[in-house]
Formats: structure tokens, sequence, C-alpha cells
């Protein structure tokens, strides 16, 4: 018996769940649902194709439908919906409105007998999970996340509005000097513009004045007018055959002192180096549907964040397996 | 109102959860239990001292007993025994006897409605987390743990039991090599002595040998023969001075593949830098027992292990506050 999934959205996250299921014997795709016109959806391999509309067919086809769509405009909208029908999973990431959509999504998946885990991924997810624990663990201390060295799909957008800008992309650098000080236990007070370094590419429009578009990138308000930036001008070519992977990562530190009269010191640390974003936050929506799918099968209903799944689940092994060797 | 805490037994581990307790707002300490004559104990401020003969008394005193006996003779006597009458938090770590150890407290904290988290602390523990988690989300990879730099106890004994030695302590040093090569994503094949170094500082009895020693202990089989072991020979007030702290700490790594092809490598990497091993594992033992207690009261009885535990319930903080400033 496997875990049926199915999912929504066939773009880079999308794409990364269904390689990530392949990974994982316990794990089926049932099919692929698009708002698209069927025919326009590549997809690797043998897979099934469904338009959203017909979702409701699968009802009792799929055991988790892990939702790939964005964060801005898709989410927030298909979170609720597809509760009422599914089991779900979703990388929900804008933290000022997480507890609005939980609370919606919880509304939904409870009166239908669903579980559905939200805000899954990385930052948030597995970086809110160390921020949490060591802060716990370490109540006297300092917490601090760096990210990087990765694009910054936010930052790259805003330079490609830029008149004359043909294309770019934008890098978050976190600076080794600053992570060097937090690793010492040094606690000192930084803001994100002093641990983070942020890179441009652009290419231009022909006759454009690159004084005056590096001019315009580092006076942006908000995005770059506090940081230092470095802007770099590249040929779409170079741009293609460098630029073109998705890589991300960074770093949760926590510095705390125990002892009656705080006299020790310690630090945790964890950090992600990632060769493809998409592909590493799928692997966490998959390995989430997995601990979705016995919580349902467990009674428990309503929206859970990873704060309230038990790390076990997440597992193919059974806890008897766990407690032997993984512990 | 605040959770009520013991402490069972006043080593190392017994002060460090003390002044955990004292950290933490929303804890406090109820009494410490001990089977040496009471004032024998040297306890920092105003604690009460009590003898584990008279413990039942505190049945309806205590939320939460911290046992903070050795996995070795203590806690397999302890950790049943103190499951009747109290939610109990220990930290086993005789890897190999976690199963049975399990079964035994889990039969009797279930039969008398109590909660009990076994095996908790950093290895097993923290670490024991991040090995799982990472496995669940990268199945197609590699794990590696390093241990240090830190002492080890059972190595600073094997080197105390030699004939003409008055003193010694041994550290575990990981080798920066090998913890490189995992970091670039190498994948290498290594062995526990292919990444770690032995360091031992020894002070000899008067008039002893010390190359017959050096060689006795690099020598030693299981704990020194295998490793390359470096033997350093100091005073006794060197020891004292240099050499009476007990820091430790380590690392998990995880590389792994993802994609249709394999092509995307991530590493995934936690790590502890510890100035006091005892005092940052009893700082752990704490927010467990405020997770027992928590679960206690929700009905979940028997023993559970870091896989068994949302994490959310290791915080003072609501749910609501979790979701709003941690996730």
């Amino acid at each position: 018996m496997t875990i049926k999934i199915g999912i929504m959205g066939y773009g880079n996250l999308g794409k990364g769940v269904y390689s990530a299921i392949k990974q994982n014997p316990d794990m089926e795709l049932v099919a692929v649902f698009t708002r698209r016109p069927k025919n326009s959806i590549k997809i690797q391999e043998d897979a099934k194709i469904v338009s959203v509309d017909d979702a409701k067919e699968y009802v009792d086809k799929i055991d988790v439908m892990i939702l790939c769509g964005g964060s801005a405009t898709d989410l927030p909208v298909q979170g609720p919906e597809f509760a009422k029908l599914f089991n779900t999973v979703d990388s929900f990431d804008t933290h000022a409105k997480i507890p609005e959509y939980f609370e919606e999504v919880d509304l939904v998946a409870k009166s239908n007998g669903h579980t559905s885990a939200i805000s899954i991924g990385w930052d948030p997810g597995l970086f809110s999970i160390n921020r949490m624990v060591s802060e716990a663990i370490l109540p006297d201390g300092k917490e601090y996340t760096f990210w990087g060295s990765g694009v910054s799909q936010g930052h790259s957008d805003a330079i490609r509005r830029i008149s004359g800008v043909k294309n770019g992309i934008q890098y978050t650098i976190p600076l080794d000097g600053a992570i060097n000080r937090v690793r010492s236990g040094d606690d000192p007070n930084l803001e994100t513009k002093e641990k983070h370094l942020r890179v441009c590419y652009v290419v231009l429009e022909e006759g454009v004045d690159k004084n005056k578009v590096e001019k315009e990138i580092k006076e942006m308000p908000n995005y770059f007018l506090d940081y230092t930036t470095e802007v770099n001008f590249i040929t779409e070519d170079e741009l293609k055959l460098n630029h073109s992977g998705m890589p991300h990562g960074g770093f949760v530190i926590r510095s705390g002192k125990t002892g009656f009269n705080k006299e020790n010191k310690h630090i945790v640390e964890f950090s992600l180096k990632l060769d493809s974003n998409p592909e590493f936050t799928a692997s966490i929506l998959v390995a989430y549907a997995r601990a979705v799918f016995k919580m349902n099968k467990e009674g428990h209903f309503g929206a859970k964040t990873v704060f309230d799944i038990s790390l076990g689940h997440l597992s193919p092994k059974s806890s008897e397996e766990l407690r032997k060797n993984l512990l």
C-alpha cells in the first residue's frame, strides 16, 4: 500500500515534488492538476495531467494533495478550497499573513475531517524549527538567521522592472565576517543589511546607460538602498550559462548562556547549502505529506504547522525502527 | 501557575537542571532528591533536599521529576520506578538498550497515567532529530556524525585505570579535513577513527616511565589502538587549571541528492559548540519537562522519545504566539 499523492500546479516546485516522490518507494503520484491547457505541460516521464476543474473526481483516489502554487495569489485561494476536498500540504510563506491563513485552512480542514500542513519548507519550516527549539533550550540567548548564498526572487524581479533592463538576477550573500562574529559567541547587534551582501547580474537592452541603471538599482528603497550592493553587467548568454540554477541556503545560529552565573556559552547552528531551492523545498513537502497521511489516519484534523507535527511522522520507518536505529 | 519540578540526583547534570530551571520563569524547583546523606549535598542557593525514600510523599507536589542519574546502573532501575509515581524526563543514552528501556518505562507510565520522556539530550536527542529528519527529507543520501571537541568520560576513565597514572583526561577532536570533505559533498566512506583524533593529558605518579604509559595508552584495544592518539604529560596543577571544564559538541551532516537524474546536491548540517556538556544537556531536559507536563495534561501517557513529541510543546509560548513570531 502506497500513499497516493496529487500535485496541484506544475512549476519548479511541482516538478521537484514529482522527482521527490520517485525517491520515496512508499509514495505514488496519482496525477498533476493544472489550470493551464493540459497539453501545455511538459512533464518528465509518464504522469497523468488533469484539469483542476476535475479535481473533485479524485477525492477518493488521493491521500494527500500537495499545493505547489505561490503565496501571493494562489495559496490564499487554493489552501482553503482544497482543504475541503483533500488532506493538503503547502509552502505558504508570507510570514505576516500566516496566522490568518492558518485559521482559514484550520476551519475548513476540521469541518471536513482533513489534515492540512501549512507553511512547510525551510523558511518557514526547518529554520523555524531550529529557531524555536534552540530558544526553548537556551532562553537566555540571541538568535541570528542568515540567508544565502542564493537567488532572491523578489529582488531579481525588482531589477527586471527597471526600464532598460532586459534580464537580471540577484544573489543574497551572507557575510563571512558577520557569521564568524556570531559563531564566536560575540552576540553582536546586526541588522539584515550588516549580515548580507546583494550581488546583481544585469543584462541591458541595447544602448542603455550602465551608470544610470547601476545608480537606480543601488538607490532603490527597501530593496537595495540600505545594503552593500554590487552590480555586474553581463550578456544574455552569460546569464543563461552561469545563472540558471536555483541555489540557496542559509544559517540559523543561536548563542546562549547557562549556569548560575551565566558563565557558560553555547552555540547551536543549523545550516543548509542547496543546489536547488525548489527541489529541496519539494523534498520537505513530500516528507510532510507522509506525516499528514499518518496524522489524518490517527484522527488529528485541522491545520498543522511544523510546531504541531511530531517528527517521527516524517519517516517511512516505524516507531520501533526509529528507536532502534536512529535514536 | 508554574510547572513544579523535582530533581533526582545532584551531580553535574542535576546542578545543570537547577540552574536551567532558574532561567525559565514558568518553572519552579520543588526539591532535590538524593540517596546520599542530605547534609553531604552542596547546593547553590536555597533549595530543599529530600531523601529519595520520601519521594512518594511528593506525588501531588511535583509535576515532572527529572532523573539525573547515569545510564549504566541508575536509570535502568529509577526510570521504571519513578514512572510509577511521577511524569519523568531522563537522558538514558545506552543506545543498544533503548528499545528495551522504552518498553519497560512505557508499560509502567501508561498504567499509572504518566508521561515519560526518555533518552533526552543532544545525542541521543537533538542529533537523533537531525539524523532522522534529514534522512526523511533526503532519502538518497549519506549521514555523518562527528563528536567533539569534547571530553570523553569513558576514555578518560580508561587512562586513569592505567597503573602509574595519577589523573588524566581525553578529548575527542573531530578532524577538519574529514569535515570539509563531507561538507563539500564528496560522500567519503569514513570510519569513526578517520573522523576523530584522540588527545590525552596525563598526570603521572612520581618516578613512572612516560614512554611505557604512552605505549600502553596508544595500544589499548577498542579505546585507542585504531585511532591517531596524542599523549601529553602535564602536572596536576595544569590539569586543574586548564582541563576542569566540560566542553563538548559535534556535527551531524547529511548530504543528499534530488532531481530526476539526481543532479542536485544538498548539504544539511547541525552543529553544537558547548562550554558545558552537562549544563546544555540539562537545559534540554528542562525544555522536555515542559513538553511532558503539557502532553500529560492532554492525556498522552506512556514513554516518549524526541520522535514522538511535537516541538511546540517545548516552548513556553502558545501555539498562536509561535505561529505569529517564530514561524
